[in-house]
């Protein structure tokens, strides 16, 4: 029987994944990853240098892309068979093999679909990673939550007004899946009073990482994978001169 | 000049702390670490075999515990007083001081006050690190979100209406800080109609860890450093038969 192991690569940077994943990636004999078809793959290069010589490699290359709305039934049926035909693959596989996810495998990730259909037919071990949040927050270098904040993580998918109910009532805030959605994200932080707290960031701990207030970034600049963040300011013993 | 190295240490187990934190820690000639006075300290105990022989350990002791109320003034000018002084011992120490600390350094940590002393005075680095929050959720064998799903972080230390109304607007919850305020979050819970679908979890990824559903755990049994977990349901491709 196969046995998956699902490595949480954590926010990018090589040095920032857990010594038990870099571990089982050094040591891999087969990696399997998500991709866009034609796309190296942020999975892919995060490890780049870290696998072993004649590993045998199995790019996950997504059916559709995420310019087909995500709430169609298209979208949802070939994904469904995506995974469905990766997980037999996966059983089918002769001896381990490590799945590569990055940020931590079950916060959002793909791996997720991969596991509700393996978890009772092979032997899996998921590592969990460093979330791509916290490398954005660490890339602010100002800490994203003190005392008694209430932190929400929200989607740029999410409706206007469930984004506005949402920024009203938590103190700390990160917004994912921005892309085509930042121009919405941007006008319920406005309409919650917190655009001038808010930062976009790219590549968080990555060559090329970008810090940027929202306010100032151009309406037309929306890359998807940048996540929007508004720091909590709670409770803290006063810093003295 | 000093230099201060904060090494985010993770959930708990050692074997999830990052490559780099990992790599600054055994190399270490000076740590300094949180703990309770008359305690071991949970940071110190998670790097045990890990530093060199001969190393300088600095605990930095509490002044005062979880049984005075947060919200007093004497809480707040005993832990002003205690950071001003630890930034100030810090500061002076001859070369790197690697201050370990659970979970993410940004994420409600003790660190952070620290952070806030000294990032104008002397170099200083913060290393990430999986969020004990993440040792939790992966200890319940099952992702926390999905899709478009809003993840809410709250306090147990949050009056009990602003609990609720969280609970009832957010997909999936972590409760921190739960202890004492336990039978709170689970009347919140309760009344936000979602105790049925919450799980306790102890020591996450650690030795002993626990991991019961909350409506079954005896209302006595309080555990400061218990999370609260309840998961999302968010939208996915349906699994085939």
């Amino acid at each position: 029987m196969a046995k998956v192991i699902c490595a949480g690569l954590g926010p990018g940077d090589p040095d920032l994944i857990s010594v038990r994943s870099d571990r089982v990636i050094r040591a891999a004999a087969q990696v399997a990853y998500f991709r866009k078809a034609g796309r190296r793959g942020q999975a892919r290069a995060i490890v780049e240098g870290m696998l072993r010589a004649g590993v045998t490699e199995l790019p996950m290359e997504y059916p559709v892309t995420t310019e087909i709305p995500f709430d169609s039934p298209e979208y949802n049926d070939a994904l469904a068979r995506f995974y469905d035909d990766w997980a037999d693959r996966l059983a089918a596989m002769p001896g381990e093999v490590v799945v590569l996810c990055e940020g931590d495998p079950f916060f959002y990730g793909s791996f997720m679909h991969l596991y509700a259909r393996l978890k009772d037919r092979t032997e899996i071990e998921v590592i969990p990673g460093i979330t791509g949040m916290a490398g954005c927050w660490h890339a602010t270098g100002t800490p994203i939550t003190w005392g008694d904040d209430v932190m929400s993580v929200l989607m740029g998918t999410l409706p206007e007004d469930d984004l506005v109910a949402h920024m009203q009532t938590a103190d700390a805030l990160v917004i994912m899946k921005t892309g085509r959605n930042l121009p919405k994200v941007r006008r319920a932080l406005a309409t919650a009073g917190r655009l001038d707290d808010a930062w976009l960031i790219e590549r968080g701990t990555m060559p090329g990482e970008r810090v940027a207030r929202l306010a100032e970034v151009d309406g037309a600049d929306c890359p998807y994978f940048a996540i929007v963040i508004v720091h909590g300011q709670g409770r803290r013993p006063e810093v003295h001169a």
